[in-house]
């Protein structure tokens, strides 16, 4: 089934203890798509880029499968840029430079063909964009996920992030913004303060803790994979969202079971992303691949205990 | 199948966020001697304490099934003493007073009933200690389980850590110390490193964000149990080990697909611990409540994935 996300696709720079990645391309948009195009071959991105946004960025959208039609090109502005520097223990970052540019006065535009889409991914806006998207469909899709950040729950964004909450069904947040927006310090107890906010499933992101799923009083875990080496966390939760949003339109379940089941395919996905630089770790997968990444969460998580 | 443990028994007063807790038994051998015998009903203590040890604290043993013949009374002298304040988010703490006391000169002596135990524990104790403990042993256990922490791992006691290392079969420490021990960052290399200085299994316990059994190639990851509140964390390592130990004792399975289990045992204990003050969380439990919390690990992380 068809899956619309709509998210920043920017050019982002790099540091990392590993090395420096400049101008390359990033954004929540496209680290969701690409991620989700490992699943489903119809995926649908709404974006704007400015006319410095690089051709080898579109082709590798075709590449793999992704509709770019919904991506509004502004001619004479600037893409969306983030540069960003880990400190050695990749936990940390600090944004050395943000410009908005092209997302300043970012008006989603939905091509008509986007518009039977079932699927939507609110890739990390502001609220009132991620609004104006749902607003701006015919039809409400079977499902859709928000993901957002700390900086839309300050005092000047928080209302309109709360409307957008009402309106989606699924809530991507980390373990630290899931604790500024509820006031608890316990996730379990910020979990339910959150989901009556709106949001029937929210996710709870660890980085390399794992991530948490929470529907009414059900609870599921999985670990991020351990890995020898992790080069470059920039776009870790976008390319888990990918693949949790694109493992639920290729199944067309969005039952608490199948969603545990797109959990550990977007960890997967995201274990392949911290792997490589910039988006270099989503490009030229395949089915076996990941499928083999799939199969050590398996071995790593499962256990056989006969309960009476 | 019969074990024996070594560690601190001591006397705890804790400050959490939710209250103080004044000159409460505890230590790594009361912890894990307590966990342990939900599982086992042969667990043999060796310890030393002060006669200021409370008899309730005996008692407390007693009632649990706790062999205590190998903790010696030291007349005038005083037990361990610890004294910690958890910081709000519950994950750092303040040592306020140490006071070693009888453990300054601690000379373990196994009393000859203990000398057919198969399952050895050495709790959190100086190298030289656990390391005299195992060469008192007639026969060597089957299988001999350290935990350890990053005061050993300084220079005036590295070698003799190391020394121990090498004549047990499972070691366990935390992130940090895993980090510490080895040089390297990546958990996954330091177990490399750490498995090449002898023990064949690795524990790495990482707190709220659950735990890591390593054996070669294979890694094995549970989450610590999402809770309401925390209370005290004070001995949750312990419990944990105790847990671990205490099952592979009761079923006399080392192998790796037993000790996954072990592993989940040992969390699920670990999350009665923090749930109350002190050893609390470990008075009154019985096995349906240990199968029930068992159970809600199986919810939390279990998923069905068909696999090509």
């Amino acid at each position: 089934m068809s899956l619309l996300t709509v998210g920043s696709v920017a050019l982002d720079s790099i540091e990392t203890p590993f090395g420096i990645s400049e101008r390359t391309i990033g954004g929540s948009g496209t680290y969701i798509s690409l991620s989700a195009s490992y699943f489903t071959k119809n995926v649908n991105v709404v974006a704007v880029i400015g006319n410095d946004f690089p051709e080898k960025g579109m082709t590798t959208f075709k590449e793999h499968g992704v509709n770019t039609e919904g991506i509004q090109v502004k001619e004479n502005e600037k893409s969306f840029f983030w540069h960003g520097k880990y400190h050695h223990d990749m936990n940390s970052r600090d944004t050395l430079v943000t410009e908005l540019n092209v997302l300043g006065d970012f008006d989603p535009v939905i091509p008509d063909s986007y518009q039977d889409c079932e699927y939507l991914m609110l890739g990390n806006l502001t609220p009132k964009v991620q609004q104006t998207v749902i607003e701006r469909l015919n039809k409400r899709p079977k499902l859709i996920v928000m993901d957002t950040m700390n900086f839309w729950m300050e005092p000047q964004f928080i209302d309109d992030l709360k409307t957008t909450m009402k309106m989606v069904d699924v809530i991507s947040i980390n373990d630290e913004e899931a604790r500024q927006l509820s006031g608890e310090y316990s996730l379990v107890k910020a979990a339910k303060k959150i989901m009556e906010m709106g949001p029937k499933f929210l996710i709870i992101k660890k980085g390399e803790h794992g991530a948490l799923l929470f529907h009414e009083k059900q609870i599921f875990f999985t670990p991020a994979l351990p890995l020898e080496d992790v080069f470059d966390p920039t776009g870790a939760g976008d390319t888990f969202a990918g693949g949790f949003i694109g493992y639920l339109a290729s199944t067309g379940d969005i039952s608490f079971d199948n969603m545990k089941r797109a959990i550990v395919y977007g960890s997967a996905m995201a274990s392949f992303c911290v792997g490589k630089f910039g988006t270099d770790g989503l490009i030229d997968l395949d089915s076996e691949a990941v499928a083999s990444r799939v199969r050590e969460f398996v071995d790593l998580v499962q256990f056989e205990i006969a309960m009476v």
